[in-house]
């Protein structure tokens, strides 16, 4: 059976935008069942915890004698293991490799630079809050270009939409995208998905009712 | 023959600091050859550029009729393809997975937020520049506790090491690691193989003499 940590006692305001929900998402569309590791927030930056994901965060992925961290390595494994949500082609899979990077490495990273400055380490300069905000609203034009009209990154729905759909979630949620409609249509598109909906549900329990 | 595409006329600062070094290092120790794609700076932004590159950056690498960006996704085509830099078991390559995507989500991205705060937005509060610093300090603590005194991120040399050991070259080139004396031997051992040297030296030369 996979496994797969969550936080049993986050704050409210996470709510829809921690990362297992990637992990919970794949398995749903993939037709896996998994069961929740809830660990308590507190207990995230314990020894014992840090073994398993070295940054104290969620998920940790385990299936048998393996422990998987990292939300992109997780859904990489799930794809080829079960051959789901990745080509099937040797081009096809290292494109939505190039996508999954990308997501992870080329966006994610300027909608947090900008949560950052303007909400975690609060700065109080205009400019260096712009200069922030247009950072990244310009790497979400570029991805917004790329995208152009079609459905999904790749050919077909991938683990690389799975990421993006996340991370345009949280940039949605700071009012970054409303320049760009095919990022909303995307986003909203993908969000309708029965897996995605069923998934978010399951990860809405953890915050009572 | 594999392509990838380098800036011929970075600013001096950039030398040794450009992501092809990756792909050139992975090359070099693979025992790959492989010819550069030689792109102006200006011309990064082109419309042509950026059909292969959606983010106006280097590297973008190409092999016969596949183009590929990312590259963390062109060291994982190449390792998988060349059956080299990473494990030959399954769990052995999805572990080396969850340190090849922690090397770029989870420490790189917390990097360069400090050198966007302190260098590139230019922020004038000390305490946000301290926030900055703080929060990148600790992961990069993280990662000295989970490497310990292992001399790979895995069992064995692999793609993962070479990502991270880019990226703690950058950490110290800003003063972040040296309280963590692991992570500056493991850098510095990593930066003796002949394979970097020869990546490195390759790269020099476009900078001029």
């Amino acid at each position: 059976m996979n496994q797969i940590s969550v936080i049993a006692n986050a704050p409210e305001f996470t709510k829809g935008f921690v990362k297992e929900l990637r992990i919970r998402w794949a398995h749903e569309e993939m037709g896996l069942s998994y069961t929740e590791i809830k660990v308590a927030h507190a207990d995230l930056k314990s020894e014992d915890y840090l073994k398993l994901q070295p940054f104290g965060q969620v998920p940790y992925f385990q299936s048998g004698d393996l422990t998987l961290f990292e939300s992109g390595a997780i859904l990489h494994y799930l794809a080829i293991k079960n051959n789901k949500l990745i080509p099937n082609d040797e081009s096809g899979r290292a494109r939505t490799m190039s996508w999954l990077f990308a997501s992870l490495n080329s966006i994610e990273p300027f909608v947090a630079q900008y949560f950052l400055v303007a909400k975690y380490f609060k700065s109080n300069e205009p400019e260096v809050i712009k200069k922030s905000f247009d950072l990244v609203h310009g790497r979400l034009g570029q991805l917004s270009k790329a995208l152009n009209q079609n459905l999904y990154l790749e050919n077909e729905f991938s683990i690389a939409d799975i990421v993006m759909t996340t991370v345009l979630r949280d940039a949605y949620s700071m009012n970054m995208i409303e320049d760009y409609p095919n990022l909303i249509q995307y986003k909203e598109r993908n969000e309708k998905r029965p897996a995605f909906i069923r998934a978010l549900n399951d990860h809405a329990k953890l915050y009572g009712s």
